[in-house]
């Protein structure tokens, strides 16, 4: 099957999520995606885990779930013989990934100004927190911190609680769908006029133009957002729009007139909330009379009624009920593929669709150093060298393979 | 200065969200992007804001954040003189977006195939709630309840609360994302090719893809996330990671060596929880005592202490303390750009940094129908023509230009 992105080869050195998310994108659309590791530990993601529960006993979800369509050779980046390796193996690379903390890279001899030297028309990837320079430059970039210090997270919950994070990475997958973004303009602008670049990636400024409509009111209003007193859905919203309890479980209510949500629900007592200041100036009320009607309904009966008024309307799942949902079913948003120590892993399907060049999963995330003898080889080492390397710790070759 | 992607031409139909935060990504890059508007109210958006209040009085901050850099055309897509302009249009450009609900542009005569007809190296991206097919076909797909559908929002919050959506969109930045992802994978493959496609991206696939890690322990472990009873940051992590009270304010602490954190804190009662057993079983009891320590400092004292002691932390802002934010301030995050009604509107800058193609802004959110001649002229109408598509009502010109 032909695949997009199929003569674009990657040298990966990045860890954790922002930057595996991103080059795993760019892999499920046929990037040759080569991992570079520290022989051993490798990826300091594969130390994390969710529960202290491993996948087949050894293997952290976390690193299984940003490493697909990997290969993974492992070398000593401190060693010259590896960076000697390295830029060889440059001068045929289209595209370097890394998210060090800032300063990191370059101080080992692996700066854009090292690449371009050897390949001038590389594209050179970096990712931080916080950029780099500037007064944190030396801080921690950690997801959670940049929801804190972006404005999300006193954005989101309840006034009377304390501010929320969001039950999920936020972003550092943003950072690194921006690090997709940069790479594939940069790619199609080297397409055109035939010149690499530098890009510069930062969470703390991704997750700022996510929340850009919320910026520019704030900004140009010049007045933050309250969170609200009950589950209303977003400070800045008025009733209906949030969460409320059924008689076993919850369901979202979105945008829809209020009128037909005053029907649906047989709750006369709610009509005369119906004008927008009253909304928006008596949500957290307001929430608490419908909770109160939507608390007498089982999730399924009410849901049928709110659809069949054309009211904005969902279940809320746990992660385990979604992938049960029957539109998840149909959409096959969920797949799985083999591991040779984990066996059969299950994951999210690539979410995109493409019509002639579909994203695929083709391997498996990878063991540390799996392939370092055959990207070797495909770089043009000889069986010598690849020998020299391995022999002087330069580079390792995982035990799994030669098995 | 040079534009990575100014040779690109983009037919936006899209409106709210999901495809205009795409093409306005795309515009920063320098694509030419022409927003298709219906005359007179033009995108939904233009007609929804937060605190019922209006930026210089008239413009939605919602519809300002996300639509500059384009130009507007207004356009009755039903008229067959309208359809005939802009397939004529469709010759000269390569890239089409559009997120109405599943059927409808087919239905009006503008699907993929009625553009491939007419340019078959066309790139056509279609954005939707839930797929174009399947069960949840009809059902809105609006961003709050794919957050509910997708896992996140149980994922979210408090055990003893409802469950909580993120206070900003998330399913449709993502869903936006995801259409420059797909859209500049098909621009190289048509490079390399020749070819175009079409492209599916949906915001309930895309918003389980980012909780890729999340999914990956749920369904292997074969256990759900359960939200905890404290401010703990993530349903699966372990104190001390979440957010915690100062004496003004909130503070957050992510994963760092705990007995660093109790050293720092002077709080030897804590030590005796320093087991990872017990830091994941017992955290909201730990979270409570770490919140007795933390609240007795105020916020800068403390985040200079932690900080000493290189604990992952940050400070909780607000998006107006955000922008005060001296990093902000040093990444120069947030800018303006002058409005013909508006006047200047303060707005985030683009995210990222490209050394030869700097992403920049161009052009204010235009007015609907604000560039209708200019565009139609650029495309060859002769002013016969543009003069006869206006009479006819199949366009219209904003009287802002008039003026």
């Amino acid at each position: 099957m032909t695949k997009a992105l199929s003569d674009v080869t990657i040298l990966d050195f990045s860890h954790l999520l922002q930057g595996p998310f991103a080059t795993q994108l760019l892999g499920d659309m046929g990037a040759n995606v080569i991992k570079v590791e520290r022989p051993g530990q490798g990826d300091l993601f594969r130390t994390m885990t969710f529960f202290n529960e491993w996948v087949g006993g050894t293997e952290s979800p976390n690193f299984l779930a940003w490493n697909r369509n990997k290969r993974s050779i492992a070398l000593d980046l401190k060693s010259p013989d590896a960076r000697a390796a390295l830029m060889r193996m440059a001068e045929r690379a289209d595209v370097v990934v890394q998210n060090f903390r800032p300063g990191v890279m370059k101080r080992l001899g692996y700066g854009y100004e090292d690449f371009a030297k050897i390949n001038p028309k590389i594209i050179y990837c970096s990712g931080s927190g916080y950029g780099e320079d500037g007064p944190y430059v030396t801080r921690p970039g950690q997801d959670m911190l940049i929801q804190g210090l972006s404005g999300l997270m006193a954005a989101t919950g309840q006034a009377d609680g304390p501010p929320v994070p969001v039950g999920a990475g936020f972003a550092d997958q943003i950072g690194a769908l921006n690090m997709v973004y940069s790479i594939l303009t940069a790619l199609y602008y080297r397409e055109r006029h035939g010149e690499g670049q530098e890009i510069k990636v930062n969470l703390l400024a991704g997750l700022m133009q996510h929340q850009m409509q919320e910026y520019v009111a704030v900004l140009n209003f010049g007045r933050d957002f309250e969170r609200p007193r009950s589950g209303i859905g977003h400070p800045g919203m008025e009733a209906p729009f949030g969460a409320y309890p059924t008689a076993d479980g919850w369901v979202t209510i979105a945008m829809s007139p209020f009128k037909k949500l005053v029907e649906v629900l047989e709750a006369p007592d709610l009509a005369a909330y119906d004008d927008p200041a009253i909304l928006y100036g008596q949500r957290d009320e307001i929430w608490r009379a419908i909770a109160e009607h939507t608390k007498k309904y089982p999730t399924a009966a009410l849901m049928e009624k709110m659809l069949a008024a054309d009211i904005w309307c969902g279940e809320v799942r746990t992660h385990s009920e979604a992938a049960q949902d029957p539109q998840v079913k149909h959409m096959g948003a969920i797949t799985s593929y083999e591991h040779p120590t984990a066996g059969n892993v299950k994951t999210i399907a690539p979410a995109v669709s493409l019509s002639k060049t579909p994203p695929t999963i083709e391997r498996h995330a990878p063991l540390v150093g799996e392939h370092t003898r055959e990207v070797l080889g495909e770089f043009g080492f000889s069986e010598g060298e690849i020998e020299g390397l391995i022999t002087s710790g330069a580079a390792a070759q995982a035990q799994a393979e030669a098995a």
